[in-house]
């Protein structure tokens, strides 16, 4: 039982381990190395620690000198979509994409390949209490909260964290194929504010993934699934994923979503998104729009 | 005028200039770097060498304890599509995916925004004389041989290469969504032999691109295109890369294609693919199918 | 008031830092920057820590898989000599090198100039717990208990130590060109358990310096005396030791000895030596004596 | 047959070979790894490169942004004293230090042991055409031109170069505690051009060392002498040096001088040293006498 943080403090990051919920582990290691280790033997190495108030930084982001930010540095974040069970019009609607009067949505579904995508590199990640983006020349973005794995270079699950693959929907919208433009930019992709260990998680498939979104301080959407209506299980995305491609150790998967705030609900500067999901915790990021550059 | 080529030798990696089409300089620097201080002042540090038979090398790729590699380790590789005149009826058939009666393709050919996608990561690509793979899942995989442009952080084009940009058509095919599965994996990029400075390249869009493929000794596919049929031009292309987007120094954008060899010339294993461009070039590079893991 | 003392654990170093002789932080950085912020400004950057039992580690040296060891790795140990006053007849043995009549231990003694040597380098320094040698071609070997500084590259002083400055008198008798043999060696040189910073030392001219060597678990040699009895000042000795000499942060200077044990009691093989400095600690190590390679 | 010598330009360090007195080699890989190869097996890994101007640079020491440096950084310097056959008297001035009547310079002559003293760090020493250095608090500063052997871990010869072990006799005459003062400081050492392999030296004990210092373009002093004076041989030194002691590859060992200019023939400011060792070639040094900081 470990959920693992990470802050910065004058320009070093510094790693801590909570174990059962209640002690502090300052990590000897870096914070991949750890989670392997502990997947390995259920070890962990590091130092008890007191006087860090986990719970104040999780409100406040910043105590004096510490600033909570991503828990790791991720070499490679992937996503997967149309992996939730969802009402059939869902992925059906007239202008969306469509072969031989099927759409792309509805094909995925039915099919046995999942779509898998390139996500993030971690330059491009924020963490808990940093800014996530939504592209100058995109009117219409959505959070996407969804839970997400951590893995090692063989496939195997280190851990799960709260993710949100934020994503231009319109530009998705107006093409399959500017998904790229959508999905990859700076700020487009938040996890944590914790990684917790597979123990933490008894069962993935039983999770309660809330989403609000709040503007001038009122919650301006709020929307919530369970895991159990993942119908593309993690180990199938994570199969494909690996498949012919080498993934480094630490790399993220996000299993993706089911809750979409609609046309109406775009994120705009300044808006605070929150994502919930049972036992791991709450992701909080402002919001920032970014300027035309003209 | 300045043509960069690397290799490895005993473990450490070796690059080098050639300047005029003459002199060889053997770098005092990352290639990079090189391509970054020529590119702002026309100056690169380095010896002369002699003894390196470059000719050799290009056609049996090691020499003694010396074996040709990719030129630079890109940070980043990223493709672009749709780039190329064609004859419309190449992205309207019957089974590609429509919105509102027109294919993705047809849409992305007449928008203002191009199609622009992450390709691959430096462990995924290979270089002259290196395997590309074949994924042990696809039954049509194409080379699609492109002009790739090698740009600093703030997308000046620092040189040009040649760029197999293989893909797994019938993933693709199958469904636009599986796109990154198509065009990601390991030995899904090949580039090089050499990267050549921009004023080797008096006008990118008079450029001679051929492909063949060759198998069993004869050439079982040719065709040839000129860049003039390029009307997403490169500088469009890299706009929209940076949109928002911050790219490290010696990412790499491989301008799109315009040879389709077609359905029934997918590459199997130990064909081997040769792309040439004016100017540049010719990369080879042999062909490996994965195997399947069962 | 900072004591820092290190540890190896599963091949990471550690190092800790005892605040006011109560609390146990974790330092964040390097101990030689530590060393520096706090004599800079009175901070350390660190996390409080629980669990770690100090006063256990300085008996058992190991516990589990921690075990202590040398508190910093100085880039370089100097050494100085002739800095206590003695009986004079002590410096003025028949057998010692004389110049003009007079021995070379009392020219130094009145002569303005310290005598300032190369003491060893990290690799050749051992802490608390860990073994002294005695060189295979030495039959008297001494330890040298002694106070020594921490400097910074100008020279400042940023902590204190205890010191022992082992070495082969029998080879120093026969002649003063065989110092350095004398002097530097695998094992030459150990200090430690921590380094106090200069607040904890009030007055480094008030300390007692107690040297016990243990033979077969009985008190072999003892010997005391005080620090007040340095009369060439260690300010005196670390101006000689920069004058047209820089040094890199963290070197270690020691500043002299004043117990000599006497030609019957060199170090043995599985002797313990002790050497105790108030207001720092004890260090202690085992003795091995180097074989002979034939 | 090979010589290694090494150049700085713009901040880059780069390492060549001379093959057989004719082909320039630059080096693949670090002059002590080249070192270490080249004496395993007389192979060496580098290409042939033209336009390097090998006999300019020796002569102006910089050409354009190329300046010759130290052929390496070698982790540790140590030398050797009293190692020829001199007149006796040299060895039995009146004002030296006595032993029961024996100087220490005739007691080392007559010993089985050798000198053997720690003479500087990699920081603290120069290469052809850079300024070694009087101290502030010398009067009296010779040049030592001294044959200096290269070593790997094991004491393996892997080379040999020209050192100046420069000296502050002054402080030496005054008493041998404060030969540390007069052989380590900022400058104290000078070797090069460059370092030549085993085979280029049949006989270590044939060659020629001459010793000049050009006082305002007049030659001040000339001695020389011949290695078959050494009586102390070469191997005999190392086996002290490494004893009891290891070594880092690459350390240097100084093998001691027997040309002494005398009291009237101090280093000054602006003086040249030019030392040539037959077989090695010339290594060309100005002088600075470091100013007092009152």
């Amino acid at each position: 039982m470990m959920k693992l943080f990470r802050v910065v403090k004058r320009g070093y990051y510094i790693s801590y381990a909570i174990l059962d919920n209640s002690t502090i582990i300052r990590l000897d290691e870096d914070p991949i190395k750890a989670l392997m280790r502990y997947s390995e033997n259920k070890e962990v190495l590091g130092d008890r620690v007191t006087g860090i108030d986990y719970q104040s930084l999780l409100k406040s982001f910043q105590i004096n000198d510490i600033r909570i930010t991503k828990p790791i540095d991720p070499p490679e974040v992937w996503g997967s979509g149309i992996s939730y069970e969802m009402a059939r019009e869902r992925y059906s609607e007239e202008n969306v994409a469509k072969i031989l009067g099927k759409t792309i949505y509805e094909k995925v579904y039915d099919a046995v390949r999942p779509e898998i995508f390139f996500k993030a590199t971690p330059n491009r990640c924020v963490g808990h209490g940093e800014a996530i983006a939504v592209r100058s020349d995109s009117e219409w973005t959505l959070p996407e909260p969804e839970l997400a794995v951590v893995l090692d270079s063989n496939g195997k699950i280190l851990g799960y964290t709260i993710m949100d693959d934020v994503s231009a929907r319109d530009l998705e919208a107006e093409n399959p194929l500017y998904l790229p433009q959508s999905k990859i930019y700076a700020g487009c992709c938040a996890f944590g504010p914790v990684i917790v260990t597979s123990d933490e998680i008894k069962n993935p498939y039983s999770l309660d993934i809330t989403l609000k979104i709040v503007r001038k301080d009122r919650v301006f959407f709020e929307g919530s699934v369970n895991t159990n209506k993942m119908r593309r299980k993690i180990e199938e995305q994570i199969q494909y994923l690996i498949r012919d491609n080498p993934i480094p150790d630490g790399t993220i998967l996000t299993t993706g979503t089911a809750i979409v705030p609609g046309r109406d609900k775009g994120l705009k500067d300044e808006d605070i998104v929150e994502i919930t999901i049972s036992n791991i915790g709450t992701l909080i990021t402002p919001v920032k729009k970014r300027r035309k550059i003209t």
